[in-house]
C-alpha cells in the first residue's frame, strides 16, 4: 500500500471514531439541557458503553501500526501540513494513551468519579476534612499518572500537554509570575482608588426573555451563525461541537444581573465561533481541531472582553439594550459603561472580573504544582490557599467551600487545566493587539457595529489552522513574537486606569 | 457454558446493542426537534454510521451460535416466560435478517431514500407519473424481500410480520372486510343525518400556550410521566424510547383548530404511557418491548378516542378548558362535545375522525396488497384509488397530492404497516370493553378524573407482558376472545347514533 492509501485508511478510521464522538457529545448536551429527571441512570450507561467503543478504535493496534508507516513516510515531513499534523498529532495521542496501563485508567476514573460526588457533598457541607483524602488519592494518580507516560523530571508537564500540547510548565510559569509581579499592585489600585462605580445598575431588574433576545442579538452580531448553532440554558454554561455545523452553546440568567448571562454568551459564542471557524473538511482530524484550550480560551475572552465589554462595542450596542430594559431607561452610557466594568478583589473565580481574573487562576496553578511535586500536602492546602488570597488579592475566604474548595476541577482530576485560563487571556490579548494594528482602529469599527473585519481576521490566521502548530508556534506566527504577557498588561492598565481615575 | 450462562452472554450483547439503538433514537429525536438547519449532513452520516454498527452487532455470526445453543435448551421451552420469549423472537428476528442478502438491503435503503425524495417532489407537483417509475422499483424489491425470507405462497404475510409479528394476512383481511362492511352504512348514514353539528367551535382561537398548557395537563392527568418524559414540537407527532425512563412525545399546534394538538397529544401520550408501563428490567429485550405495532396503535387510539373523546372525560376536563379559552365562554359542554366528534368522509386520513378512518386504511391495505400481488399495476393507482374512495367514503380525490399521495408509507418502502392502525382501533375497542367489565363504569370514573384504574389495568395486563405474547395470543389472554371488530363497531354506532341521531 502506498503511503497515501494508509493515509486514506487512517483518516477514514478517525473520521468514524469522529461518528462517535460527535454522538457522544450529544448524548452529554441533551443530558444537560432536556433529559426527564428519571432518564440519569441509563444515560449514564449509555455514554460509558459509548466510551468504551471510541477507546477501543483510538487504541486499536492497526492505528499504530499505519501509524509508524506513515511517520517514515513523505506525508509527515511538513509538521504543519495537514498530512503531516495529523500524522504526528495522532501519533502523539495514540502513544500517550498506549502508555497509560488500563489499571491505571480505571483506578483514575473511578478516583474522579467518586472524586466528584465526595468534593459535592463536602463543599455543601464546608468539610475539607471529608475532601482530604480522595483529593490525596486523586493527586497520588496523578502522579503515577505523569510517570506512566515520562518527563524530563518534570511531572506538570505531562499533565499541561494534556490541554496545552507541546507547553512547557517553566515558560508558562515565568510567564505567569511577571504577569502576577504586574496584576498585584494594579489590583491593589483599584480597589484603592477613591472613583465610584456605580455597581447597582447591572443589578436592577432584567426580565429573561428579553435577555435572551439581546444575549441572541450581540452573539448574532459578532458572528456567531445560528444556521450552525443554537443557545440553551443550563446549570454550568458550556460549548459543544456535535459536528462540523452543529456548534451549541449554553447560558443560564439571573434576572437581577445583567452581566452574567450577557457576557457569558458572548463568552461562549466566542468559542462557537472558533468552532465554526475551524476547517469543516478536515472535521474530526487535527487540521479540523482547536489548537489547545489556551487558544481556544483566547478567542472566548477576546469575544467576551476585548469586545464585549469595550467602549466602542456598547456605543453600537447600548441604544438596543436602553430601549428593551425600562431599567435602564435614566442610565447614560458612561455610567453603563463603569458599572459593567466594575472591578474588585473577591473570593470566586467564575464571578471575577477582568482585572482580577488571572490572580485566581495564578493561585490555582501554584498550589496544584506544589502539590504534585509533593511541596505542599493536601492537609495544608486550605490555609496556603487562604495566605495566597490575602497576598494577591487582599482578600480572605470565609470559608473552604468559598476557598480551595469552589471549583470542581482537582476533584475531577482536572490537574494543569486552569493555566489555560490565563493563557487564553494572554493570548487574546496579543492576537487583539496584533489585529488593530493590521486592520486599523477596531474600536471605531465596533462603534458602527462592524465586527466582520476582526472574525475574518481570526477565521483565516487562527480558526483555519485547526492544530497545525502548536499554541506557541501559532502565537509566534500570528504576532511574531513569543507568549508575553505585556500586552495583557497594557490593556488592563489603560482600560481600569481610565475608569477608576488611577494616575499613569 | 451453561445454558444460563450462554443467555447471559446473549442478554448482555443485546442490552449492550440496546445503547447503540437508544442513542440512534436521541439522535434522531434531536433532529426533528433541535438540530440547527446546516447539521442535518453531518447527522445523516452519523446515523448512518451508527446503523452499520447497530446491524453488524445484530447479525454477528456468535449470536446466531447462542442462539442455536440456547433454543435446545429448557430455558426456551415457554415460549411466554421472559427466557423464552427472549430466545424465540431474537432468533426468529436474526433468522429474518440473515436470511436477507447484503445487496438487497442496500437496494432497498437506496430506493426507498430516493423513493421518499421523489415522493416529495411528485406530490408538492401533484405528479403521479413522476412518482409511479420509483414506486413500480420499491415493490418490486419488496417482493423480492418476501421471496428472499421465505412464505407460504402469501409474499404479504412476510413484510406484515416486520410490524405484526406472526400476524395472518387471511385473517386480518377478514377482520377489515367485516368492519368494512359495518362501517359504509354507518357512515353514509352520518353523513346524511340531519343532525346540526356546530363545528366552528373547534376552529376558534385556542393561544399556543395554553394549547401546550392543557395538553400537558390532560397527558399527565391520564397517566403520562413527564419525570419520565417530554414533550416538544415536531411537524410530524411522534413518541420515541431513549431509555427505560426517558419517553419523548411531540405534537404540534394550530392556533386556530383545537383537536390537532390536544387529541393529537393524548394519543401519543397513550404511546407513552405503554412504554413507560414496560418491565424497566428487560429494557431492550423482547419482554421488556412492546408486541406489535398493533398493540401499540390499541394503546394510542384507546387514550385519544375512548378516554379523550368522551362525554366522561370532558365532564371532568371541560370546566378547565372552558376557563382557560375565552373562545369558550359561551359554548355549552353538549355543544363542545359534539363539536369535537363531528364526524364527515374526507379525503386525508391523518385529519380523518374517529367513524371514517378505519375505512382510509382499509383501501391502502386492499391496494398495497394488490399491488404486492401484481393484481394491480403501479399506473392504475391513481384511478383504483380514487374509485374505492367513492365507493367506502363518498367522495372524490380532486387530485393525487391528496390522493393516492398522501402518505409517506409506500415511498419510505413501509408495506404491511397499514393495517396496524385499524388493528389499533380493533384491539383498543376489545381491551376497552373488557377493562370497563372487570372495572365497572368507566365514564363515571372518568368523570371523577380517575384514570389511574385504568391505567394500571392496561400496565398489568398488556404493558408488563411486553413481547412475551403475539399480539393475537394477547388478544385472546386478555380478553378471552379472538381478534374481532364487534366492539369497535359497537362503539362507534352508539356514539355516533347519539350524537347523530340516527336510529337504531
Amino acid at each position: 500500500m502506498s503511503a497515501q492509501e494508509i493515509y486514506d485508511q487512517l483518516t477514514e478510521h478517525i473520521r468514524k471514531t469522529g461518528y462517535l464522538k460527535s454522538t457522544m457529545a450529544l448524548l452529554e448536551w441533551d443530558q444537560q439541557t432536556q433529559l426527564p429527571n428519571a432518564g440519569h441512570a441509563y444515560r449514564a450507561e449509555q455514554i460509558m458503553s459509548l466510551a468504551g467503543l471510541i477507546h477501543q478504535r483510538e487504541v486499536d493496534p492497526q492505528v499504530g501500526q499505519w501509524l509508524n508507516e506513515l511517520a517514515e513516510s513523505d506525508l509527515a515531513n511538513d509538521r504543519h501540513s495537514i498530512t503531516g499534523s495529523t500524522i504526528h498529532e495522532v501519533k502523539r495521542q495514540f502513544e500517550k494513551k498506549a502508555k497509560l496501563p488500563q489499571s491505571l485508567v480505571e483506578s483514575l476514573a473511578k478516583a474522579t468519579s467518586l472524586g466528584q460526588r465526595i468534593w459535592v457533598e463536602s463543599r455543601k457541607a464546608d468539610d475539607f476534612k471529608k475532601f482530604a483524602p480522595q483529593l490525596k488519592e486523586i493527586f497520588r494518580l496523578k502522579r503515577e499518572e505523569a510517570d506512566a507516560i515520562g518527563h524530563d523530571n518534570c511531572r506538570y508537564d505531562v499533565l499541561l500537554d494534556d490541554f496545552e500540547p507541546g507547553a512547557k510548565t517553566s515558560e508558562i510559569e515565568a510567564t505567569l509570575q511577571n504577569l502576577r509581579a504586574e496584576l498585584v499592585p494594579l489590583v491593589k489600585a483599584i480597589s484603592e482608588s477613591s472613583a465610584e462605580i456605580p455597581v447597582e445598575i447591572v443589578q436592577r431588574e432584567f426580565p429573561i426573555d428579553i435577555q435572551r433576545e439581546l444575549g441572541i442579538a450581540a452573539a448574532q452580531a459578532i458572528g456567531f451563525d445560528f444556521e450552525r448553532g443554537r443557545l440553551d440554558v443550563t446549570a454550568h454554561p458550556f460549548c459543544t461541537t456535535l459536528g462540523p455545523k452543529d456548534i451549541r452553546i449554553t447560558t443560564r440568567y439571573n434576572k437581577n444581573h445583567f452581566n452574567g448571562a450577557f457576557f457569558g454568551t458572548l463568552h461562549e459564542a466566542g468559542h462557537g465561533i472558533y468552532e465554526q471557524g475551524l476547517d469543516v473538511e478536515q472535521f474530526g482530524l487535527p487540521s479540523g481541531t482547536y489548537c489547545s484550550l489556551g487558544i481556544h480560551e483566547s478567542q472566548s475572552r477576546l469575544w467576551e472582553n476585548l469586545v464585549g465589554r469595550s467602549w466602542g462595542f456598547w456605543k453600537y450596542f447600548y441604544p438596543q439594550a436602553q430601549q428593551k430594559y425600562s431599567s435602564l431607561s435614566n442610565v447614560s452610557i458612561e455610567q453603563f459603561y463603569a458599572a459593567i466594568n466594575h472591578s474588585a478583589p473577591s473570593l470566586i473565580r467564575v464571578e471575577a472580573d477582568e482585572a482580577t481574573y488571572d490572580l485566581h487562576i495564578i493561585i490555582r496553578f501554584e498550589l496544584e504544582k506544589a502539590l504534585l511535586d509533593d511541596e505542599l500536602s493536601v492537609d495544608d492546602l486550605p490555609g496556603a490557599w487562604n495566605e495566597k488570597y490575602q497576598q494577591y488579592l487582599g482578600v480572605q475566604p470565609d470559608s473552604d467551600a468559598r476557598g480551595c474548595m469552589q471549583d470542581v476541577h482537582w476533584s475531577a482530576g482536572l490537574v494543569g487545566y486552569f493555566p489555560t485560563y490565563s493563557l487564553g487571556n494572554i493570548c487574546a490579548s496579543q492576537f487583539f493587539a496584533h489585529a488593530d494594528s493590521e486592520l486599523g482602529n477596531l474600536e471605531e469599527r465596533f462603534e458602527q457595529g462592524e465586527f466582520a473585519s476582526l472574525k475574518h481576521w481570526l477565521n483565516t490566521h487562527i480558526h483555519a489552522l485547526g492544530s497545525r502548530y502548536r499554541s506557541s508556534e501559532l502565537v509566534e506566527k500570528v504576532v511574531g513574537q513569543p507568549l508575553n504577557h505585556e500586552k495583557l498588561v497594557d490593556h488592563l492598565t489603560t482600560k481600569f486606569g481610565k475608569i477608576y481615575l488611577l494616575s499613569a
